[in-house]
This record gives C-alpha cells, sequence and structure tokens, in this order.
C-alpha cells in the first residue's frame, strides 16, 4: 500500500465573533452574532467548505472573576455550551469533525460519556472531547467549593475518568445489534457490558443507554501542555491543542509530547499536534498590517491587563507601571503552562507589561501571522516540515471575515504546495485524521490477549 | 382585548420507534432509525407541520437494571441525551417547542442552568425543561450511590435546585446589551447579578456565560404526579405531562392540582395539564382495531412483564400465575404516581396479570385510543371540555407512521371543531402555550416589591 504524502491538519476554532479581544468592537463586525445559531451555522459551512479537519468549541465554566466594569469592556460574555452547539451544527454539516470542550472536574463521567456518545451518533462519527481539568477558583465556586483543586490533583482525577468514560462508551460491543424482529431480539446479550469501576476517585456501576459510537470513541483531544498535561496527552490524546510563540518552542513541545508516546505503546503518528495561529490575511503585506493595527487599535488596555492577569492566575497588575518589565509571578495552581508561555515570551523578547498584552489580546496568547497569503503559508509550512506542527487551529481574529479570508486566499495556496487535501477523503473525524478505530476491548480478550474487565483497550495500531 | 377561544395543546412525545413496546418488531418499522438523526428530523418536521405545541424527549440514566436477556428483546437500548437531540433539531425547525428532559439528581444546577439557556439561545425561544427526579437505583448506581434519594428528600432537594437555576439564569437583566461598539461596552455592567446562593442542598457562586434566555426562564415542565410531584408542580411547573387511564382519574388530578396554585400566588391559567395519549387511528374502527391487535400480538411476555415491573419498584412478579389477580405491592422510594396508576387500573378493571402488562404495554400506562379520527376527536373533546384536560401529550405507538397518521387524520378534524390552531400564532414555545414570560426579579425590585437577593421572581402575571 502506498503511503499518502504528509497533509496538514487544521481546526477552526470557532469563538464568538472573534478570537481578537477587541474583534466586537470593529466596524465589520455584529457584537450580538455570538448569541445566534445562525452564524454559527455560517463559520461551520465556512469552514467545511474550506475542507478543515474539524471545527473546536472552546469552553469555561460561568462568568470570570473579574469586576462587572472590565468584564463589560470584554468579549462577548457569552458562550454556548459547547456540545449543545456543535449537535445543532451537525444537521447542517456533512463531513467537518466537532470538537467540544468538557470539563472533567465537575461533571459526573456518566454524563460526559452520554453526551459525547450522542454527539457522535447525532454526527454519524464526527465528534471529538477536548479533555481540560478547569483551571480558575470562580469555576469552582459554581460548584460549591471555595478553590479549585491542586493541578496534579486535577489530572491524576482526570485519567481515572477517561478509563470511566471509555468504559461506558464501551457498554455495547460494536456489532451487538442484532435487529431481529421476527425472533424479537434487539441486540445479542452477550454483548453488552456493564461497568462496574471502584477507582480512586470515582465509582460507576451501569451501561449507557447507547450503542457503540461510530468510531469506537471519539476522537480525544488536549490542550494542557504542563508536565501533568503532557502525561494525560501521551497516554490518553489523540489530538493536541497547543499555544506557541515562536517555531523554536514549538519544535521543542512536539518533540517533548511525541517522545513521550513510546513509553505507552503508542506509535508517534497516534497523535496529532496542532498549535494555534492566528492568521491576518491582506493580499499585500501592507493590506495585512493595516487590518491588523486597525484591530490592535481597538484593545482596551484595561481589558488587555485583564486578559492578561486571567491567564496567570489571577495576578493582579495594576500596581505595575503599564511601560515598564513585567514582574515575576508566583506559581500558580490553575493553567500552568500558559502562565510560562508568557513569562517566556516577555523574557525572550524583553517585552514592556504593555507590549505583552498587546500580544496576548490577539489571540490569548496564541501566535499570530500577518501576511499575505504565500508568506503565511510559508510559515505554516516551515513549522509542519521542521517538527513543530501537524497542523493548525485557526483562531480568525474576527469571525466570520477573517476564517473566510483565510479560506479564500490561504487554503488555496497550501493546495497549491500539496499541504493540504482538495476534498475530503473520509467520513468520520477519525478518517480526516487518519487515526485507527479504537477496538472494543472484547475484541482483544477474544484474541488472547490479559483480559482485564473493565478494561480500556491498548490503542489500536493501523 | 377579546379573549380567544381555548384551544387543546399538542406536544408530539418523541421516543425511539414508538411508544408501543413492540413498535421495533413491527414490519414497518426500521429498528434501527432509533439510532439516527434523520428519524428525529423527520418526526420533527411532521410534529411541526402537524402544528403541534411541542415535541417532546424523555430520559432515564444508563440502561435499567433488568438482565441482559430482558433488555434484548425490549425496545431499542438507545436514547439521545435529550438537550444534544434537541439541539441538532433547532436548526432544522422554525416554529415548535422542544421540551427535555433534565433529572435535578444527579447534575450540577449550573450544567442544567447552561444547556437549557443555550437551547433556549439556540433555538430563539423555543425550550422547556421537564424537570424528574430520577427514581430507580440502577440510575444511583451509576452516579456512585449506593441506592436512590427517599422520594421526599429527592423533590425537596429538586425545589431548591430550580431556585439555582432560575438564579443563574437571572445572571443578566434581559435589556443588559449596549453593544456600544464606539465607547467599548458590551453590555451594563449594573445588569450583571451575579447568583450567591447557599442553601440547605447546595452553594453555586458566580454567573451564567449566557444572556438572559430569550424566555426569560425556559417552560418550565413536569411529570411527577404524586404528592411530593404535585406541590413541585404548583410552585414551579407551566405545563405538566400526567398519565391516566379514565377520565374520572384525570379530572381528579386535574382538579387536584389546579387547586393548589392560587396557595402559590399563581392563576389556574399558568400551569397546563396534558395528559398523555397513546392514538391508534384507522379510517374505521375495525381497522384501527386491526391496527392495535397487530401491535399487542407482538409483546413478547417477559417484556411486557418486566415493563410493568419496573413501573412498580422494581417488584418480582415471576411467582404469579401470568391469569391470575395482580398481587398487593409494597410501597416504593421511586415512581409513586406510576405504580398508583397501574394498581388502581388493575383493581378498576379487575384485570389479570397479563391483562395488565397488555395495557402497561401499549405507552407504558398512558391512555390508549383506538379509533376513527371522529371517535379520536370526540374523545379528545370530551376530556378537554369536562375539566381533565388542556391538551394532550402524543405517543404514538410506531414512529414515524402513527404520528403522521394523526397529523393526517386527527388533527384537520379537530381544527374544523375549533380545537387546535390553524396556524402558529407565537414564535416561542411560551407563546404557543399561552404562558406570561417571567420577569427578571431586578424589575420587581425596582417596582418597590421586597428585595430578596438573589430573588428568584414571583410568577409573573399576564
Amino acid at each position: 500500500m502506498r503511503t499518502a504524502p504528509r497533509q496538514l491538519h487544521l481546526g477552526a476554532f470557532l469563538f464568538g465573533v472573534g478570537h481578537h479581544v477587541a474583534a466586537w468592537r470593529h466596524p465589520d463586525v455584529d457584537p450580538s452574532a455570538a448569541l445566534r445559531l445562525q452564524h454559527y451555522q455560517q463559520l461551520a459551512r465556512i469552514a467545511e467548505a474550506g475542507l478543515f479537519d474539524a471545527i473546536f468549541s472552546a469552553d469555561t465554566m460561568g462568568l470570570p472573576g473579574s469586576s462587572a466594569d472590565l468584564l463589560s469592556r470584554n468579549a462577548p460574555p457569552h458562550q454556548f455550551e459547547p456540545l449543545a452547539l456543535l449537535a445543532a451544527l451537525a444537521g447542517v454539516t456533512e463531513r467537518i469533525g466537532l470538537v467540544g470542550t468538557v470539563s472533567t472536574t465537575y461533571l459526573p463521567p456518566y454524563h460526559l460519556a452520554r453526551k459525547l456518545a450522542s454527539l457522535d451518533h447525532l454526527s454519524a462519527g464526527r465528534a471529538g472531547w477536548n479533555l481540560v481539568t478547569s483551571g480558575s477558583d470562580h469555576e469552582a465556586r459554581i460548584f460549591g467549593l471555595e478553590q479549585q483543586l491542586a493541578h496534579a490533583q486535577r489530572y491524576e482525577r482526570a485519567r481515572e475518568y477517561v478509563d470511566v468514560v471509555k468504559g461506558l462508551w464501551d457498554s455495547f460491543e460494536d456489532d451487538a445489534l442484532l435487529l431481529d424482529q421476527q425472533a424479537g431480539r434487539y441486540f445479542d446479550p452477550a454483548k453488552l457490558h456493564r461497568l462496574d469501576h471502584q477507582g480512586r476517585h470515582y465509582r460507576v456501576q451501569g451501561a449507557l443507554q447507547s450503542q457503540r459510537p461510530p468510531q469506537g470513541y471519539p476522537v480525544m483531544v488536549q490542550a494542557g501542555s504542563s508536565e501533568d498535561g503532557q502525561e494525560l496527552a501521551a497516554a490518553t490524546a489523540e489530538l493536541v491543542f497547543t499555544a506557541h510563540q515562536s517555531v523554536e518552542d514549538a519544535r521543542a513541545f512536539y518533540r517533548s509530547l511525541k517522545d513521550r508516546l513510546p513509553a505507552q505503546g503508542r506509535s508517534p503518528d497516534a497523535l496529532k499536534i496542532l498549535p494555534g495561529v492566528s492568521p491576518v490575511v491582506g493580499r499585500t503585506q501592507a493590506e495585512a498590517q493595516e487590518k491588523y493595527d486597525r484591530l490592535q487599535a481597538l484593545i482596551d488596555p484595561a481589558v488587555g491587563l485583564g486578559l492578561l492577569s486571567s491567564f496567570v492566575g489571577g495576578f493582579d497588575f495594576s500596581a505595575y507601571p503599564l511601560d515598564g518589565p513585567v514582574p515575576e509571578l508566583p506559581p500558580t495552581e490553575g493553567w500552568q503552562s500558559r502562565q510560562a508561555l508568557f513569562l517566556n515570551l516577555a523574557r525572550r523578547e524583553n517585552l514592556t507589561l504593555r507590549q505583552l498584552y498587546q500580544r496576548v489580546a490577539t489571540a490569548r496568547g496564541h501566535w499570530t501571522v500577518v501576511g499575505t497569503p504565500q508568506s503565511i503559508a510559508d510559515e505554516l509550512e516551515h513549522w509542519f516540515t521542521t517538527g513543530a506542527a501537524d497542523g493548525f487551529n485557526i483562531m480568525a481574529p474576527t469571525l466570520p471575515y477573517d476564517l473566510q479570508d483565510f479560506v479564500a486566499l490561504v487554503i488555496p495556496e497550501l493546495q497549491r504546495r500539496g499541504l493540504f487535501r482538495t476534498a475530503y477523503q473520509g467520513r468520520t473525524l477519525r478518517e480526516h485524521l487518519g487515526l485507527p478505530r479504537p477496538a472494543h476491548p472484547a475484541q482483544f480478550r477474544a484474541s488472547g490477549r490479559p483480559q482485564t474487565a473493565p478494561a480500556v483497550p491498548a490503542p489500536a495500531t493501523a
């Protein structure tokens, strides 16, 4: 069998009216669109026309704890529950994957298994689950806690949570259905497996009222890049979203994560790494720069600083001069990888506090490229071919406009270079990503591998 | 202002390939359709063409605890998470309401508030929440408990839960959005209200990242008919689904529930009562009877008896002769109203165990009518005009066929009699049902009513 040439995988990260913190203030943007299904239907159709592997809906719990005044000047305080949004988009799309964020920390695993299985069936095999553990005290308080669990504890719980969820997805074997109307047998009772999980953090007995998801398991996605996050990703993730400001950092992360896979019995190909990138595309460099400058000029300094603070554990920068250096920060139990990203960026480029928040504001710390279709394709190709990325999660500064421009201008350039598909080849998200479909653990038992029940299968190899 | 003539409200209760326990064995039925979005899209479109007030998706948690053998002979063991399903249907419908069941017992209130608010926005004001408390030990075990909470305790928790959920829906006032791009104010910070709830069962601090739902609150629905259930419904519900086998029982329930409303400061019109009815329609009575007999002949006795058992707290009937009397049953902490319904039915009609499960199997204990469009309309009209119902929840024995027949044959007859709308007048589910839109509590405070924070508003009056 000939191996197809390696091609980019692209995610379209949907986020209100755009990833730039001031997107909603742009005169072309309708700031109320973030509240309407039609807006997201349009984005999904644009992304599917652009042959993206998936659309992606991020999430946190509740409104941030910052002041009402600050929130009111920030991006739209509105975010649909990702699975509800993606289910609503399943019916108006046919091929594109649907990846939603759900935190493991505040939702019983049954509910997560159930809704992801539902989305995978409703979309005929296009669901992905972006596992996060939630990293803010304001989220903990919505669930009756004083403060969040420690970082390492959240990740330890998450690993057991994944076992439980997979066990529930395996309630039925793939070929359990008989549909024998004459004999009155809907399924083969030997192919129902009730979970009986008694772990350190979870105790779950029962079965999901769902046939096995079309993809076996929805694609397992993760975005945590801390040490704990990388270890969990190496064990469980198939797609990793990450944030880097330089190709060197991206390469180091790529190597660090891929090098962990063999110890888990996994091939480096079994996990795809997609850094986020925020593309500002112009027909000329000057046009692109003008678009970028126009958005940057709309950043409210208080909003930029507040955004920076929210990413580094809520540190209060108000006592520090905007045009002075970025102060040292205490360790956080929150989003450790993002804190490190910003501090490294500030040190490397010797940024002032103002310069740092301006960089953060364009796409919450993700890499921003400002250029022509050719120059942007050059940069993406460079990252892709030098061991920094398997593709990218595209974070359009304004939506739908910058996503439209990316699809109209950059995608054709990537296709001309043979770096991106010219038609969908597969039907499921796994097929788009070239990921194997996980076998049901009963198949391993049948083939004589060790029987551990409730088993989580070793990753299937192609 | 002239008062419009009172008309029926109709729900289309979607349930796999039909409410009859043997529906999937009927030769016309595709038993695998229960797994596909397209099937539910078709049902939603049929119901919307029939001008139903709402479609309704029920739910329980996980697979029942009965044996794999019994389950494999039962109705399809597959049920989508209701909110995911309804979100998927929001995009292919325009007017019909979308009512989904979510239990209060095993889901933190934030998650419920969030997903219902999302559905109400995604559907532009068509969401309803059917509150249940879950009534089975097998459900408890999915969440790490040995057995379910006591009936009264579940309802006590549910009442506090509703307060929390409404408090979260009220995070923003209705007119909070400024969308002032020039000044950089997305919303008026004075119109954000963070919940600070410290109750007996729940502690919730924070705000929903959602503007207030288009309907203020999604329509509050309930199906519990026990004493605890009626008390909660009188305090909080706007639509009640119920099950009765005779017009006398239905009238007694209707009076019992409506009589509780004044004590809650509510008008009897503020709550609509919809008994379930399973219609078997024929062009002649003989044709209808033949359809009915054909389905009844497909009931597997073990399945019928198992279904009966599941509704009466898991009582084991295996030691009792099928053609003997129905034994006395111990009190249940499960579904009390359904247990009472079946025992009363058996006593009144002097049914054998076999006759009882055959009645239960047609629509899980709901009223079944077998007749012509005229005779069925006669019966519905009789219930509607003699104080037994404000409308009906239509439980088609097979789907889509019996729903199609109801829409094609019975709806026109109801319209001819002036008993049902000939076009949608409103856009939201509240408007279809003639229910007022609940005001935000800040409006009561502004108008000088007692200020209790975090307040749950008194029911708005028209």
